[in-house]
């Protein structure tokens, strides 16, 4: 079955909004309050240019909350788990937020622009409000708001090259997460190596709204030669190489989760000076071992064509985990799953999901696998 | 052009999704990170019941965060910007939640369930966060949380004789956003007089979401009688009645508003003892008077179908307002609207809007309009 989405005037619009619309987009999602693109009719040929080529999404809906001000750097080490004290300027850093209980509340990539000024590019929470809250609460210093930046996703092995032709051969040598100030035929955005895939690229971050939809066709005019084409945040993509979905992973309150289930215990430095928000109760979790932890799945039985909600997997009739989403990897020529499983889950446990409702269900065998997938 | 939106995992669902599936829903929006329906296909008919019969809705997605706790009604008061001494247990109120500067950032229904028990019954934006921010930073002892609540939602001038049928005669009495709980062959709710629409209803709020299935069906087959029908908040109905929608009308960064601004001056009591959020802020825009007034709008030229996003209000090139939202009114026989327009504007001003992108503009004069219109 199929739905449509209204576009009105209670959700916002990227700047990139029209430059899809012109280039064919099908189906949109909500993410942040804003319209996100979901598919442009094209499952296949958009996987395949992830894979093998370059694809262009519209990532707009990952807005940025700015902090900035004398004590920019201390509210951030509140607010985020992980130890900052290294980061430089002009480098972002992959984070966790948590609530006072330790759950993840989102997972940003925080960029340093300057000592004193920080932007924390958010998954789909309001952010700005936690931090708004915090910081006048507990006194800290800083304007927190949310500039007028929109990011542009490159995604793909000749995304690259791509780069190299719109912005010159430095790019080469961005690290990972790493990012400059630029310009592209004088708009001006930030270039950071980073993207929702794991098949390398970058994020276009426009800071100037007005010019979305010229940087999108100055983009695409650019890729031709790359056979460019637009595209959005890959579901399958994801779960073949293990990135974490804040919303179908794990969100408050139907599937909270910690950051140590969550695989994330690398970006929770407990040892750090930092008093982070959740440090207390990540430090207990931490001491008795967290109960359950992330998985991939592989699925039995017929191709299966995604999931509408998470659902628990059963070991005979008691819930031992969950399945959060599920997809067909033509690549494995597999059904795969990624979620959370109970840590002390016997070796020879048999486990089994429903993947359909009542009166029909449609039960299917699991099994573990580790992440990524490829 | 009609856009599909994806049912996937990374956003909720509602208790009463199946039900509106099952009812030919037909068309979704995203509120509070949560799918609801946005229309069943019948535009005419949904909209002729609400205003001559009964309509139902699935508005679980108006999520509840519940403040609970020694400190309850302490935080409450922090966070809301009217005096709520006098709230009794059973009695609901309209508030408006601010921001520092006096930005409203949410405009919920607050319930009293006793005297340290409240609900928030919210607009699109995650009150959760900034709730638990600001308890846990001023040391508010209380549960922050969001209870398993879920509203359905009967509209219209029948919506009461079905509510009779339903609850019994003590219903009559009931006051407008008193509520008392109850429940219906057996499923908990909380029954409160209250709802999106002026055209009378109740709103039952499902406090057991496994249950969304069968109070939905139950509500509808009581209602066969009255000829009830499934529907969605309608935006047409909203504008004649002058209601405030949160997102439309306002939303923080790129359409701010104070309370002032939004015709919500009843509900700002600077002068009670309460120190709430904004307070400082909302006591100077008062004091220096608001730059912007909510008004109606009236546009001449052929039938409007609906705006995708705000638009600007000219006197001559210059911005003078925003027109937040427009629709066709059948009973007026007008294209109608809603929006925020400067203070000082001069009683002959002649204004216009542009309602189409370039390359073909759709420039329609306005006159403003009392609101509500009907």
């Amino acid at each position: 079955m199929s739905y449509s989405i209204h576009i009105g005037p209670n959700i916002r619009k990227s700047p990139f909004f029209d430059g899809t619309v012109a280039d064919g987009v099908r189906g949109f999602s909500v993410y942040n309050h804003m319209y996100i693109p979901g598919n442009f009719g094209d499952p296949e040929g958009e996987y395949d240019r992830l894979l093998n080529g370059v694809a262009m999404w519209d990532v707009g809906a990952e807005r940025q909350v700015e902090i900035w001000g004398k004590d920019a750097a201390a509210l951030v080490d509140r607010l985020c788990s992980r130890d900052l004290s290294k980061t430089k300027v002009g480098q972002g850093r992959y984070v966790a937020v948590c609530n006072h209980k330790g759950q993840l509340i989102n997972d940003p990539v925080l960029l340093k622009l300057d000592d004193h000024r920080y932007w924390l590019s958010i998954a789909d929470s309001d952010i700005q409000l936690w931090a708004e809250a915090v910081a006048h609460a507990e006194g800290f210093e800083v304007l927190v708001h949310e500039p007028d930046v929109s990011p542009l996703a490159i995604q793909g092995p000749l995304a690259e090259d791509l780069a190299v032709d719109l912005f010159g051969d430095w790019v080469r040598d961005l690290k990972y997460f790493w990012f400059r100030e630029t310009e592209l035929f004088g708009i001006p955005l930030v270039l950071c190596r980073s993207g929702w895939s794991k098949q390398g690229g970058f994020e276009l971050f426009l800071t100037d709204g007005t010019r979305g939809r010229e940087l999108w066709e100055s983009v695409r005019e650019a890729g031709q030669q790359y056979r460019i084409g637009p595209g959005a945040p890959n579901d399958t993509e994801r779960i073949e190489s293990g990135l974490l979905s804040y919303g179908a992973d794990c969100r408050l309150p139907d599937w909270p989760a910690d950051p140590f289930e969550l695989g994330l215990g690398h970006i929770v430095d407990l040892d750090s000076d930092s008093d982070f928000i959740g440090k207390a109760a990540l430090k207990e979790i931490a001491a008795a071992g967290p109960e359950r932890r992330r998985t991939g799945f592989i699925l039995d039985g017929p191709k299966v064509t995604g999931n509408e909600h998470p659902m628990p997997v059963l070991k005979g009739d008691e819930t031992v985990g969950v399945l959060s989403e599920i997809t067909y990897s033509k690549r494995l020529e597999k059904n795969i799953g990624i979620g959370l499983i109970a840590t002390d889950l016997p070796e020879d446990a048999f486990l089994t999901v429903d993947l359909a409702a009542e009166p029909d269900p449609d039960y299917r065998s699991l099994t573990l696998a580790d992440l990524p997938f490829l």
